[in-house]
C-alpha cells in the first residue's frame, strides 16, 4: 500500500482488514512498529482531530511527525500548473511537496475544495497533481471531495455500535451559516454504500449531491448488496433509521455563488438536528457527525449530549484507524 | 494525582514532595520514565516558556507531545454552555476537550481570563467545565486567576536561592501599558503564603487584589505560620524584603473597563522597578518576575541584568518542576 | 564545535569533513546518536525546508525538537538593546533566548535582515547578541546576511553533481516583486569561493553585492585558489558556466528605500531564468536555486522542470548536511 487517498480504491475486504488491524493494534500495542519513521503533515486548512490524532497515533507506534502549515509559519503554496507566481504564494507545490516528501517516510496533506467550480473540484485537481509529485506514501487528510480517514473511522464506529451491515443509514443535511465542502458527505455516503447499507440522503432542494458522487456510491452499493437513494422528504428518510449521520454542505445548485447559496440556506435554519427528529421516526437510532459541529445551529445540545450520540467515539476512532493506515504504509 | 490545577489543592508537604521529585529527576534523570506517553497541549493564548518547557520536559522523560492552538491552525473553541454557535467559534470545548483527551495520556490547557467581569473570572468557569470534560490527567497552563506551574517553579527558585521560609516576600505591582490578568499575582501570592512567608502586596490604589484571592492566601498563611498584608505604601513594603516579586496586572476597581483602567495607570509609569527601589530599603533582596517582561517599562535593564535577578532561573525551573508534575501524573 | 553561524568560521578541510560526515550518516544511519537530545528552533520569519528538515534530521538521529514562532503562538521578541518596550514586542531576546537555551541542548534561530540600513545589517547585530546570550550550541537558520546551512547543502550538491572544484560558478540575480535579503547570495558566493571555483556574479546595475561581502569572498577564493568577479554583462558571465545559481535580492544602491528599489526592478522582469539563457552559452550547465522560487517570475517552468535543475536535491541535502552539523554539535 503506497496511497490512502479514497476508500473506493480498496475492496470491502481490504477495508475490513484495515479495521481488523486497527483492533489488533488497540489490543496488542506495537510501540516500536514505526521506530525511526517520520510522518510529514501539511495543513492547507485548519484542523483539530486530524492534527492531533495523526501525531498521537504516530507516537503510539514509535514514530515522529512534523507539521507544516502554509500561510502560517510557512508561506502559501501555489497549486495551479503554469502559474505566473506574482501573487501571495511564494512557493509551488511542484517544489514544496517533493521536498517535504524527501525528508519523511510518508506525507499527509489536507487541502479543501476551492469551492468555485463544481466540475473542477470533483476532478480533485490538487490530489491528482500530488499523486505524481510525492515519491513517498501519501495520505489524504481531506481533499476537495474526499475524507477517507473520516470514512474509515465512521465504519469502525458503526461496527462497534452494533449497527447492522444491512441497516438503514440516513445522511442528512444540516444547517450551517456557510457553504461547507462536499468532502465528508461524499466520503461517508461512499463508506455506508460500501458497507452494504440501505443509504438515504435527506437534503433540501438545491443541495442535491452531484450525480458523479451519487453514481459512484450506487456502484459501491450494488457491489456490496446495498442501495443508495436521495430525497428532500426528511421525515420519510428518517423513518426506521438505524443511524442518522448529519453533515453541513453548500448548495450544489449555486456552487461557488455565495450570495445565492446564502439566500437558499437562510430559509433552512430548522435543519438543526433535534430529538424531535427521532421521537417517533427512529427512537433507537444512533447519531453521528464528523465534528466540528456548531451546537444549536447544526445540532442541538440535547442530541449531542444524549445517549444516541457517537460523535466522541467517531473522533477517537480517527486515531485508531489511522494507526492501521500508517502501519500498513510504513511498518 | 489526576489534576494539577491549583497549588491550593495540595498540602505544603505534598508541594515539598513535588520539589524533591524535581530535584531527584535533575540529579538522576529518568529518560525512559514516560516512554510511550503523550501529552496534549492546548494554547488558547500565546506562550513561550510553557510551550517550550513542557515539550522539552516531556521529551527528557521519554514521552512526546502535540500542540493545538485554537484560532491558528485550529478553529476557535466556544466555551459558553448552551451557546448558539453562529459566531466565529466552529467547535465547542464540550467536543474539543474530550476528543483531544482521548488521543493523549494527559492534557494541558492555557486559557486566560476573559477580563470582563471579575466575579465571573474568579469562578474559573472554563476550568470548572474542563475538569468535568477531560477524562485524562489535566494540567493548568494558566487559567483566569491561577498559574500553578509558575508558582511551583517560583517556590523551587526561592528554596535554591536561600530565601528563608519565614522571610519577607514583597509582591509589587509594576507598570504595563495594558491591564494584564490576575493569574500570576494570585498564584504567587498563594505560593508565598503556603511557604509560610511574611507576604506584603504593594500596589497603587485601584489595583487591590480581590478579597477572594487575599482571603484564600490568608488561610494558607495561617496554616503555614506566615502572614499576608496589602498596602499602597511601596517604600514601607520594600523595607527589609528578602525578595521582591514584580508583576503587572489590571485595575480591579475598573475591571473590564479598559478606558477607566487606562486613565488610572497613565499616572503610574514610575512603578517601573529600578535599583533605587532596593538601595536603602532592601540592598540584598532578590528580584523575581515570571516573564515575559517589558524592559524599561515594567522593570529597568539595571535590575534585570544585575545580580539580584532570578528571572532566568525561575524560567528554567518551569521545566524542572513540570517534569515532576508529569512524572507524578503519568509515571 | 559550539557554533554553526558562518561557513567562513571553518577551513575548507573542516567543511569537507562535515560533508564526509553527512555522507557517512546517510550510508550508515545512527538512529540513536542524539537520543535524549533536544533541539529548540526559533523562527522569527517563515520557513518550509528549514522547519521540516531540522525536525526530520533530528528525529533521524533519535533526538527531538520544539518550534517557537514569535508573533504566532508566541509574542514578538524585542531585539534592540536598551529598548523601552512600550510597543508590540512583549519579551526581549535577552530573556527569551537564554530561557529557551536552558530547556534544550542546541538552539537554532532564524531572523532575517531588518532591511533598513545596509551597514547595520552587515554587522549581523542580532546574531552578535545571540552569540553572547545562548549558553548552548547555536545554529544560524538564516540571519541578516548569512545562511550557512544552505551554503553547506549547496556544496554537497555541487560535489554530487560532478561540478569540478575549479569549475565556473555563476551567481545570477533573478527578478522578484520584492527586495529580498542578501543572506543567500552572500552565503552561496562565499561557499563557491571557498570551494575554489571561478565565481562570477551577474546582476543588473544597482544590485551590486556590498564590498564587504565581495571582499570576504575574494579572500576565501584567494586561499582556495579560485577567483571572484562581478559584472552586469549577463551573457558574458554565463558563457562556459558549469553551474548557474539564481537568486533574487534587493537593490543595494537603494537599500531600505522600497519605492526606489521598486522603480529600478520594474525594468528588470526579463531577469527570469529561461532555457534561452543556457542554449548557446552553457548548454550543459546545471541550474541551482535555494527555493522557494516564484515560477515564471524568477525562473521559468522549463528550467525548473528540466534536467539541469538541481533544486530538489539541494533541498534534500539541507537535511543531510544539517544532520552532520547536529551530530558534530551534540553527539
Amino acid at each position: 500500500m503506497r496511497r490512502f487517498l479514497d476508500l473506493a480504491d480498496f475492496s470491502g475486504d481490504e477495508v475490513r482488514d484495515l479495521l481488523t488491524l486497527a483492533q489488533r493494534l488497540e489490543e496488542h500495542p506495537e510501540p516500536g512498529a514505526l521506530a525511526g519513521k517520520i510522518l510529514g503533515l501539511v495543513f492547507m486548512n485548519p484542523s483539530l482531530r486530524t492534527l492531533a490524532s495523526f501525531q498521537a497515533g504516530m507516537a503510539r507506534l514509535g514514530g515522529t511527525s512534523f507539521v507544516i502549515t502554509p500561510g502560517q509559519g510557512t508561506w502559501q503554496l501555489e497549486t495551479r500548473d503554469g502559474a505566473v507566481m506574482n501573487g501571495t504564494a511564494a512557493e509551488h507545490v511542484r517544489e514544496g511537496i517533493p521536498v517535504l516528501a524527501s525528508y519523511c517516510d510518508a506525507l499527509g496533506v489536507r487541502a479543501f475544495a476551492e469551492g468555485k467550480r463544481l466540475d473542477e473540484d470533483l476532478r480533485e485537481p490538487l490530489f491528482s497533481l500530488l499523486d505524481g509529485l510525492c515519491g513517498k506514501p501519501l495520505i489524504n487528510l481531506e481533499s476537495a471531495v474526499n475524507h477517507p480517514c473520516q470514512a474509515l473511522a465512521d465504519w469502525r464506529t458503526l461496527d462497534e455500535s452494533g449497527v447492522p451491515e444491512r441497516g438503514k443509514f440516513v445522511l442528512t443535511w444540516a444547517y450551517h451559516p456557510k457553504p461547507l465542502p462536499l468532502a465528508v458527505p461524499a466520503a461517508t455516503l461512499h463508506m455506508a454504500a460500501m458497507r452494504g447499507m440501505e443509504v438515504v440522503v435527506a437534503r433540501p432542494p438545491g443541495f442535491e449531491l452531484p450525480p458523479e458522487i451519487m453514481d459512484k456510491a450506487r456502484r459501491a452499493a450494488a457491489a456490496a448488496g446495498g442501495s443508495v437513494a436521495e430525497t428532500s422528504d426528511r421525515a420519510a428518510a428518517l423513518a426506521g433509521a438505524h443511524v442518522v449521520y448529519a453533515k453541513e454542505w453548500g448548495s450544489t445548485r449555486h456552487y461557488g455563488d455565495a450570495a445565492a447559496d446564502a439566500r437558499l440556506r437562510a430559509e433552512l435554519t430548522e435543519w438543526c438536528v433535534r430529538e424531535s427528529w427521532f421521537a417517533r421516526a427512529a427512537p433507537a437510532a444512533k447519531f453521528m457527525h464528523c465534528l466540528p459541529v456548531r451546537r444549536n445551529v447544526a445540532v442541538a445540545d440535547e442530541v449531542l449530549d444524549g445517549p444516541r450520540a457517537l460523535v466522541l467515539r467517531e473522533a477517537y476512532n480517527r486515531m485508531r484507524v489511522q494507526m492501521a493506515v500508517l502501519h500498513r504504509l510504513l511498518a
